[in-house]
Protein backbone atom coordinates (compact mmCIF):
# COMPACT_ATOMS: atom_id res chain seq x y z
CA UNK A 1 0.00 0.00 0.00
CA UNK A 2 1.88 3.12 -1.56
CA UNK A 3 -0.41 6.33 -0.23
CA UNK A 4 0.58 9.90 -0.66
CA UNK A 5 0.97 9.93 3.02
CA UNK A 6 3.78 7.18 2.42
CA UNK A 7 5.86 8.93 -0.24
CA UNK A 8 5.44 12.50 1.58
CA UNK A 9 6.75 10.02 4.48
CA UNK A 10 9.77 9.01 2.10
CA UNK A 11 10.45 12.34 1.20
CA UNK A 12 10.74 13.76 5.16
CA UNK A 13 12.76 10.51 5.35
CA UNK A 14 15.65 11.75 3.32
CA UNK A 15 16.06 15.03 5.45
CA UNK A 16 18.79 14.70 7.27
CA UNK A 17 18.88 13.63 10.86
CA UNK A 18 14.85 12.38 10.28
CA UNK A 19 14.27 9.01 11.03
CA UNK A 20 11.65 6.84 9.94
CA UNK A 21 9.59 7.56 13.24
CA UNK A 22 9.61 11.59 13.12
CA UNK A 23 9.26 11.36 9.11
CA UNK A 24 6.02 9.51 9.60
CA UNK A 25 5.08 11.81 12.90
CA UNK A 26 6.16 15.00 10.32
CA UNK A 27 3.95 13.42 7.40
CA UNK A 28 1.21 12.84 9.14
CA UNK A 29 0.66 16.24 11.24
CA UNK A 30 1.26 17.87 7.61
CA UNK A 31 -1.60 16.77 6.02
CA UNK A 32 -3.76 17.08 9.38
CA UNK A 33 -2.84 21.51 9.19
CA UNK A 34 -5.21 23.66 7.63
CA UNK A 35 -4.51 24.42 3.89
CA UNK A 36 -3.33 27.84 4.70
CA UNK A 37 -0.94 26.74 7.00
CA UNK A 38 0.81 24.03 4.46
CA UNK A 39 0.85 26.90 2.03
CA UNK A 40 2.52 29.21 3.95
CA UNK A 41 5.02 25.76 4.36
CA UNK A 42 5.10 25.18 0.55
CA UNK A 43 5.79 29.02 -0.51
CA UNK A 44 8.48 29.54 2.51
CA UNK A 45 10.67 26.66 0.90
CA UNK A 46 10.09 27.79 -2.71
CA UNK A 47 10.98 31.30 -1.49
CA UNK A 48 14.23 30.07 0.14
CA UNK A 49 14.85 27.72 -2.48
CA UNK A 50 14.53 30.85 -5.24
CA UNK A 51 15.88 33.82 -3.66
CA UNK A 52 18.41 32.43 -1.60
CA UNK A 53 21.92 32.18 -3.48
CA UNK A 54 25.38 31.76 -2.93
CA UNK A 55 27.13 35.45 -2.37
CA UNK A 56 30.18 35.42 -5.48
CA UNK A 57 32.68 36.75 -3.58
CA UNK A 58 32.22 34.41 -0.32
CA UNK A 59 29.86 31.77 -1.38
CA UNK A 60 27.52 32.26 1.38
CA UNK A 61 23.79 31.68 1.61
CA UNK A 62 23.02 35.38 0.55
CA UNK A 63 19.19 36.79 -0.78
CA UNK A 64 21.83 39.67 -2.55
CA UNK A 65 25.11 39.49 -3.90
CA UNK A 66 27.21 40.62 -2.74
CA UNK A 67 26.12 39.01 0.76
CA UNK A 68 25.45 41.87 3.85
CA UNK A 69 28.93 40.73 5.11
CA UNK A 70 30.94 41.10 1.93
CA UNK A 71 29.35 44.20 1.48
CA UNK A 72 29.70 45.80 4.90
CA UNK A 73 32.24 48.56 4.99
CA UNK A 74 32.57 47.92 8.88
CA UNK A 75 33.90 44.71 8.70
CA UNK A 76 37.28 43.74 8.73
CA UNK A 77 38.13 42.68 5.18
CA UNK A 78 41.66 42.19 5.89
CA UNK A 79 41.27 38.43 8.04
CA UNK A 80 38.87 36.15 5.72
CA UNK A 81 37.70 32.72 7.82
CA UNK A 82 37.36 29.61 5.77
CA UNK A 83 34.83 27.69 6.66
CA UNK A 84 33.30 24.23 4.95
CA UNK A 85 29.53 25.25 5.12
CA UNK A 86 26.92 28.44 5.39
CA UNK A 87 25.88 26.70 8.81
CA UNK A 88 29.51 27.62 9.97
CA UNK A 89 29.26 30.98 9.31
CA UNK A 90 25.85 30.99 11.08
CA UNK A 91 27.56 29.62 14.07
CA UNK A 92 30.93 31.95 14.20
CA UNK A 93 28.39 35.21 13.32
CA UNK A 94 26.15 33.76 16.38
CA UNK A 95 29.53 33.56 18.75
CA UNK A 96 29.88 37.43 18.20
CA UNK A 97 33.31 37.81 18.66
CA UNK A 98 34.62 37.80 14.95
CA UNK A 99 34.15 40.81 12.55
CA UNK A 100 36.11 39.98 9.38
CA UNK A 101 35.01 37.87 6.13
CA UNK A 102 34.52 34.46 5.34
CA UNK A 103 34.94 32.10 2.53
CA UNK A 104 32.66 29.28 2.53
CA UNK A 105 34.16 25.81 0.62
CA UNK A 106 31.32 23.92 0.52
CA UNK A 107 32.88 20.94 1.99
CA UNK A 108 36.28 19.64 2.82
CA UNK A 109 38.41 17.54 1.31
CA UNK A 110 37.98 13.93 1.75
CA UNK A 111 39.63 11.47 -1.12
CA UNK A 112 37.64 8.33 -0.43
CA UNK A 113 34.10 10.58 -1.07
CA UNK A 114 35.39 11.21 -3.93
CA UNK A 115 36.12 15.37 -2.99
CA UNK A 116 38.88 16.98 -4.42
CA UNK A 117 40.23 20.03 -4.53
CA UNK A 118 38.68 21.48 -7.90
CA UNK A 119 35.31 20.25 -6.02
CA UNK A 120 35.74 23.31 -3.04
CA UNK A 121 35.91 26.51 -3.62
CA UNK A 122 39.63 27.09 -3.01
CA UNK A 123 40.22 28.55 -6.47
CA UNK A 124 37.98 31.70 -5.84
CA UNK A 125 39.96 31.35 -2.35
CA UNK A 126 42.96 31.90 -4.35
CA UNK A 127 41.42 34.76 -6.74
CA UNK A 128 40.58 36.96 -3.40
CA UNK A 129 43.99 36.58 -1.99
CA UNK A 130 45.66 38.72 -4.67
CA UNK A 131 43.33 41.24 -2.92
CA UNK A 132 46.30 42.70 -1.33
CA UNK A 133 44.14 44.25 1.41
CA UNK A 134 44.07 40.61 2.73
CA UNK A 135 46.58 40.27 5.58
CA UNK A 136 45.41 36.59 7.35
CA UNK A 137 43.49 34.18 6.69
CA UNK A 138 41.80 31.99 9.30
CA UNK A 139 41.32 28.17 8.97
CA UNK A 140 37.68 27.14 9.97
CA UNK A 141 37.55 24.07 9.18
CA UNK A 142 36.17 21.33 11.31
CA UNK A 143 38.69 19.37 13.96
CA UNK A 144 38.17 16.11 11.98
CA UNK A 145 40.01 14.31 9.50
CA UNK A 146 38.81 16.08 6.37
CA UNK A 147 38.44 18.86 8.01
CA UNK A 148 42.40 18.93 8.95
CA UNK A 149 43.67 17.22 6.33
CA UNK A 150 41.60 20.30 3.77
CA UNK A 151 43.27 22.69 6.91
CA UNK A 152 46.26 21.52 6.42
CA UNK A 153 46.68 21.36 1.96
CA UNK A 154 45.27 25.10 2.51
CA UNK A 155 48.28 26.36 5.12
CA UNK A 156 50.76 25.04 2.97
CA UNK A 157 49.27 26.69 -0.53
CA UNK A 158 48.36 29.60 1.09
CA UNK A 159 51.38 30.44 3.10
CA UNK A 160 53.55 30.41 -0.03
CA UNK A 161 51.93 33.18 -0.88
CA UNK A 162 53.27 34.99 2.14
CA UNK A 163 49.78 35.56 4.38
CA UNK A 164 49.58 34.73 7.24
CA UNK A 165 47.67 31.88 8.27
CA UNK A 166 46.17 30.68 11.22
CA UNK A 167 43.76 27.35 12.64
CA UNK A 168 41.04 27.67 14.95
CA UNK A 169 42.36 26.80 18.47
CA UNK A 170 41.28 23.13 19.72
CA UNK A 171 40.93 22.86 23.33
CA UNK A 172 38.35 21.47 25.99
CA UNK A 173 34.94 23.04 25.29
CA UNK A 174 33.38 25.35 27.90
CA UNK A 175 31.31 23.27 30.58
CA UNK A 176 33.61 20.46 29.45
CA UNK A 177 35.05 17.99 31.56
CA UNK A 178 38.42 16.58 31.66
CA UNK A 179 37.85 13.20 32.77
CA UNK A 180 35.63 12.39 30.11
CA UNK A 181 37.49 14.30 26.92
CA UNK A 182 38.99 12.06 24.38
CA UNK A 183 42.75 11.86 24.60
CA UNK A 184 42.95 13.98 21.05
CA UNK A 185 41.51 17.00 22.47
CA UNK A 186 43.25 16.97 25.65
CA UNK A 187 46.58 16.36 24.20
CA UNK A 188 46.08 19.20 21.92
CA UNK A 189 44.69 21.04 24.79
CA UNK A 190 47.88 20.81 26.75
CA UNK A 191 49.95 21.00 23.97
CA UNK A 192 48.46 24.21 22.93
CA UNK A 193 48.44 25.61 26.79
CA UNK A 194 48.56 29.54 27.42
CA UNK A 195 50.37 31.14 30.01
CA UNK A 196 47.78 33.11 32.85
CA UNK B 1 17.93 40.30 9.39
CA UNK B 2 14.96 38.17 8.09
CA UNK B 3 15.81 36.30 5.29
CA UNK B 4 13.79 33.79 3.59
CA UNK B 5 16.12 31.58 5.07
CA UNK B 6 15.46 32.66 8.31
CA UNK B 7 11.18 32.76 7.63
CA UNK B 8 11.87 28.92 5.92
CA UNK B 9 13.70 27.73 9.31
CA UNK B 10 10.80 29.30 11.28
CA UNK B 11 8.36 27.35 9.25
CA UNK B 12 10.72 24.10 10.22
CA UNK B 13 10.55 25.23 13.76
CA UNK B 14 6.70 24.56 13.99
CA UNK B 15 7.13 21.16 13.20
CA UNK B 16 6.20 18.72 16.21
CA UNK B 17 9.43 17.92 17.52
CA UNK B 18 11.69 19.99 15.76
CA UNK B 19 14.07 22.42 17.70
CA UNK B 20 15.45 25.28 16.58
CA UNK B 21 18.93 23.38 15.67
CA UNK B 22 17.15 20.98 13.59
CA UNK B 23 15.33 23.63 12.32
CA UNK B 24 18.46 25.27 11.11
CA UNK B 25 20.06 22.64 9.62
CA UNK B 26 16.99 21.45 7.53
CA UNK B 27 16.60 24.85 6.42
CA UNK B 28 20.34 25.06 4.91
CA UNK B 29 19.76 21.44 3.62
CA UNK B 30 16.49 22.31 1.52
CA UNK B 31 17.95 25.68 0.10
CA UNK B 32 21.34 23.65 -1.26
CA UNK B 33 19.56 20.57 -2.90
CA UNK B 34 18.42 20.77 -6.65
CA UNK B 35 15.45 21.89 -7.72
CA UNK B 36 14.15 18.69 -8.35
CA UNK B 37 14.44 17.42 -4.87
CA UNK B 38 13.16 20.76 -3.81
CA UNK B 39 9.86 20.12 -6.39
CA UNK B 40 9.59 16.56 -5.48
CA UNK B 41 9.04 17.30 -1.92
CA UNK B 42 6.74 20.27 -2.13
CA UNK B 43 4.68 18.20 -4.69
CA UNK B 44 4.90 14.73 -1.85
CA UNK B 45 2.99 17.60 0.35
CA UNK B 46 0.81 18.82 -2.14
CA UNK B 47 -0.42 15.07 -3.39
CA UNK B 48 -0.67 14.06 0.10
CA UNK B 49 -2.50 17.55 1.80
CA UNK B 50 -5.20 17.02 -2.03
CA UNK B 51 -5.20 13.76 -1.65
CA UNK B 52 -5.51 12.40 2.12
CA UNK B 53 -8.58 12.71 3.58
CA UNK B 54 -10.42 11.60 6.31
CA UNK B 55 -12.37 8.03 5.98
CA UNK B 56 -16.00 9.18 6.17
CA UNK B 57 -16.54 6.25 8.49
CA UNK B 58 -13.51 5.57 10.60
CA UNK B 59 -11.99 9.48 10.26
CA UNK B 60 -8.49 7.39 9.40
CA UNK B 61 -6.37 8.94 6.99
CA UNK B 62 -7.00 7.44 3.51
CA UNK B 63 -6.98 8.37 -0.31
CA UNK B 64 -10.45 6.41 -0.44
CA UNK B 65 -13.30 6.60 0.85
CA UNK B 66 -14.27 4.48 2.53
CA UNK B 67 -10.77 3.68 3.88
CA UNK B 68 -9.36 0.18 3.06
CA UNK B 69 -9.85 -0.80 6.15
CA UNK B 70 -13.23 -0.50 6.27
CA UNK B 71 -14.16 -1.10 3.08
CA UNK B 72 -11.96 -4.76 3.76
CA UNK B 73 -15.06 -7.50 3.27
CA UNK B 74 -12.25 -9.93 5.04
CA UNK B 75 -12.05 -8.02 8.49
CA UNK B 76 -13.89 -8.61 11.55
CA UNK B 77 -16.80 -5.91 10.95
CA UNK B 78 -18.08 -6.88 14.50
CA UNK B 79 -15.24 -4.90 16.62
CA UNK B 80 -14.04 -1.51 16.52
CA UNK B 81 -10.89 -0.29 17.91
CA UNK B 82 -11.61 3.49 19.31
CA UNK B 83 -8.20 5.48 19.11
CA UNK B 84 -7.17 9.13 19.39
CA UNK B 85 -5.14 9.65 16.07
CA UNK B 86 -4.60 8.45 12.53
CA UNK B 87 -0.76 7.15 13.89
CA UNK B 88 -2.27 5.17 16.35
CA UNK B 89 -3.92 3.44 13.50
CA UNK B 90 -0.86 2.86 11.82
CA UNK B 91 0.86 1.40 15.43
CA UNK B 92 -2.10 -1.16 15.70
CA UNK B 93 -1.71 -1.98 12.56
CA UNK B 94 2.15 -2.46 12.27
CA UNK B 95 1.72 -4.99 15.37
CA UNK B 96 -0.26 -7.39 12.52
CA UNK B 97 -2.37 -9.03 15.52
CA UNK B 98 -5.62 -7.00 14.91
CA UNK B 99 -8.43 -7.64 12.22
CA UNK B 100 -11.48 -5.63 13.10
CA UNK B 101 -12.37 -2.15 12.18
CA UNK B 102 -11.08 1.22 13.66
CA UNK B 103 -12.75 4.53 14.83
CA UNK B 104 -10.49 7.59 15.00
CA UNK B 105 -11.86 10.00 17.87
CA UNK B 106 -8.70 13.02 16.61
CA UNK B 107 -7.80 13.47 20.16
CA UNK B 108 -8.68 12.74 23.58
CA UNK B 109 -11.14 14.73 26.41
CA UNK B 110 -9.10 17.67 28.00
CA UNK B 111 -11.13 20.31 29.58
CA UNK B 112 -8.02 22.06 30.16
CA UNK B 113 -7.21 22.16 26.54
CA UNK B 114 -10.75 22.74 25.83
CA UNK B 115 -11.38 19.88 24.45
CA UNK B 116 -14.86 18.40 25.05
CA UNK B 117 -16.92 15.33 23.86
CA UNK B 118 -18.21 17.41 20.69
CA UNK B 119 -14.89 18.33 19.07
CA UNK B 120 -14.35 14.59 19.03
CA UNK B 121 -15.68 11.63 16.57
CA UNK B 122 -18.21 10.42 19.59
CA UNK B 123 -21.21 11.13 17.83
CA UNK B 124 -20.39 9.18 14.74
CA UNK B 125 -18.66 6.28 17.07
CA UNK B 126 -22.67 6.16 18.42
CA UNK B 127 -23.96 6.21 15.07
CA UNK B 128 -21.86 3.28 14.00
CA UNK B 129 -22.83 1.42 16.34
CA UNK B 130 -26.60 1.63 15.61
CA UNK B 131 -25.61 -1.45 13.24
CA UNK B 132 -26.00 -4.25 15.32
CA UNK B 133 -23.19 -6.19 13.99
CA UNK B 134 -21.04 -4.19 16.10
CA UNK B 135 -20.83 -6.64 19.27
CA UNK B 136 -17.19 -5.16 20.51
CA UNK B 137 -15.23 -1.79 20.98
CA UNK B 138 -11.87 -1.66 22.25
CA UNK B 139 -10.94 1.50 23.93
CA UNK B 140 -7.56 2.03 22.69
CA UNK B 141 -7.04 6.10 23.55
CA UNK B 142 -3.51 6.50 25.25
CA UNK B 143 -2.74 5.48 28.93
CA UNK B 144 -2.61 8.82 29.96
CA UNK B 145 -4.89 11.11 31.87
CA UNK B 146 -6.38 12.74 28.64
CA UNK B 147 -6.58 9.55 27.36
CA UNK B 148 -7.94 7.45 30.91
CA UNK B 149 -10.44 10.17 30.52
CA UNK B 150 -11.72 9.70 27.41
CA UNK B 151 -12.06 5.62 28.00
CA UNK B 152 -13.81 6.14 31.35
CA UNK B 153 -16.22 8.51 29.23
CA UNK B 154 -16.81 6.18 26.57
CA UNK B 155 -17.02 2.93 28.29
CA UNK B 156 -19.99 4.13 30.20
CA UNK B 157 -21.58 5.97 27.25
CA UNK B 158 -21.44 2.66 25.31
CA UNK B 159 -22.34 -0.05 28.02
CA UNK B 160 -25.82 1.46 28.43
CA UNK B 161 -26.24 0.64 24.83
CA UNK B 162 -25.27 -2.98 25.55
CA UNK B 163 -22.05 -3.33 23.81
CA UNK B 164 -19.31 -5.49 24.81
CA UNK B 165 -16.38 -2.82 26.04
CA UNK B 166 -12.72 -3.41 26.47
CA UNK B 167 -9.93 -1.47 27.23
CA UNK B 168 -6.50 -2.05 26.38
CA UNK B 169 -4.58 -3.96 28.72
CA UNK B 170 -1.68 -1.93 30.52
CA UNK B 171 1.48 -3.57 32.04
CA UNK B 172 5.08 -3.55 31.81
CA UNK B 173 6.53 -3.19 28.17
CA UNK B 174 8.28 -5.77 26.39
CA UNK B 175 12.32 -5.16 27.05
CA UNK B 176 10.84 -3.40 30.24
CA UNK B 177 12.71 -3.50 33.23
CA UNK B 178 10.81 -3.79 37.06
CA UNK B 179 13.79 -1.99 38.80
CA UNK B 180 12.80 1.14 36.85
CA UNK B 181 9.28 0.94 35.82
CA UNK B 182 7.18 4.01 37.25
CA UNK B 183 4.58 3.06 40.05
CA UNK B 184 1.68 3.32 37.87
CA UNK B 185 2.44 0.65 35.72
CA UNK B 186 3.75 -1.96 37.71
CA UNK B 187 0.45 -1.86 40.43
CA UNK B 188 -0.99 -2.18 37.03
CA UNK B 189 0.62 -4.78 36.01
CA UNK B 190 0.26 -6.97 39.06
CA UNK B 191 -3.06 -5.78 39.61
CA UNK B 192 -3.94 -7.11 35.99
CA UNK B 193 -1.70 -10.46 36.44
CA UNK B 194 -2.93 -13.62 34.41
CA UNK B 195 -2.86 -17.17 35.04
CA UNK B 196 0.26 -19.32 33.59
Amino acid sequence: MDTPLDRLTEQFRRLPGIGIKTARKLAYYMVQQPEESVNAFIGAIRDAKSQMHFCSVCFNLSSTDPCPICSDPRRDHSIICVVETPQDVLAIERSGDYHGLYHVLHGALSPLDGVGVDDLRIKELLQRLQDTEVKEVILATDPDVEGEATALYLARLLKTAGIRVTRIARGLPMGGDIEYADEATLAGAVANRQEM
